[in-house]
């Protein structure tokens, strides 16, 4: 076996996905890696798992430190699988994306690409979601690269707090303004859904507002900037003010 | 219209499930019940949506103060559809559950019952998700039913924070050993995966561990110690620590 970094990789488009290629020629310059992604798309995935139906992971391909297997879960599934059955050990860094959409704010709670991240980082793996904020299926990762690859360097080098990981999302941009390290965003999605021609049925739409659009400290100000956002997130959503003061 | 508090009512078990069933006795108590719920179960959905195929919902019953819809989606298209296309105006107050299966520590994250409630919370509802520590799906909720209204009432009388909402938990016990406000308990699912007799498959199965057994302030410390779990939970993910301390 290398000496190299062990890199696993995930995702919530599927390995099809052109984001998770990016990502996989990027990672293949920093160490071994692992692919274990999603057989078709699964946005929206969040943190969920298949605990009814069983799971398939079927090897795709093998060369020289790349393994790529193709899995019939959620995010979650590939990570908690890839982890127990399919590593030699544990990965020194697992990444996931490049997703197509951004997961600033609290779009972070409806990402399948965080929610693996999310469950590496349970697993204690360093770990690293990235989401670039465009839905475009085909684009040009160039700009974001050098900032990919400085990220996962710095996580591989000083690791991260225990049961941190982070979510980086990148403005649809020719250019980065810079890089920036913030917090989450308020905000809120609005007008959710739009009508069918069935009575009854809706499709699920929207747009996204920034509830505090002037704060300049959030991942949202930054990514309206032309800024990388860089955002630390913790397992713990404890509500800590409030223990003490809550009486029943 | 009446004049009582307006309830919202999910849960990720499904419609026809008994913990909801026992949840919209206890709540037309309090006020006016609309039910918008999963027409079958969906455990494990986190708060994933369905960003895809179109969502259905349809009434299924009627009368004085209660109104019940059964929804295709998710719990938290459940909570989305109901906010933006059913209820008459915002709910006072909306509850989740009670789901069959304890959503404590890490658990939360995997939870569509508190999928459903992170959802109202992002749209200013006031939720709380209650979870029983038992998969059964008949038991006797009789135990629980004064603390589910003492904490309903108290919400609804002072509210929450902002962006803050309750996950409550409950041992599985005859007598309830007290209440307590708690923090999640750092914790991990282990040996997740059973092989079935084709290669390449497996089921989602696993046990908890509790990763730091002897703190006292946990909600899984509660939970082994027949006490109701109360643990505030906040929207906001951000691991502030960090800020300011890592560069890239």
């Amino acid at each position: 076996m290398s000496n190299r970094p062990l890199i696993l990789i995930s995702n919530d488009d599927g390995v099809q996905a052109q984001g998770i290629q990016v990502l996989t020629r990027l990672m293949r310059s920093l160490g071994d890696v692992i692919v274990v992604a999603p057989d078709s798309a699964r946005s929206g995935a969040a943190c969920g798992i298949t605990p009814v139906r069983p799971v398939r992971v079927s090897l795709l391909h093998e060369e020289d430190g790349l393994c790529c297997y193709e899995c019939s879960g959620t995010p979650v599934d590939c990570v908690k699988l890839a982890l127990e059955k399919v590593v030699p050990r544990r990965p020194d860094l697992m990444v996931s994306g490049i997703n197509h959409g951004d997961n600033a704010s609290v779009s972070l709670h409806y990402s399948g690409t965080m929610g693996a991240v999310l469950e590496a980082c349970m697993k204690a793996v360093p770990a690293i979601g990235y989401s670039l904020m465009t839905r475009l299926q085909q684009c040009d990762f160039t700009p974001y690269e050098d900032v990919v690859l400085r990220v996962a360097r710095r996580v591989l080098s000083d690791g991260l707090p225990q049961d941190v990981c982070l979510n980086v999302n990148f403005p649809f941009v020719e250019q980065l303004q810079g890089v920036s390290v913030c917090r989450m965003a308020r905000g809120n999605w609005l007008q959710e859904w739009r009508e069918t021609e069935v009575p009854g049925e809706y499709c699920l739409t929207g747009y996204f507002t920034n509830l505090e659009p002037e704060a300049e400290d959030t991942d949202y100000w930054a990514l309206q900037h032309g800024i990388a956002a860089v955002t630390p997130i913790q397992l713990d959503m404890t509500h800590y003010p409030l223990l003490g003061h809550f009486e029943v």
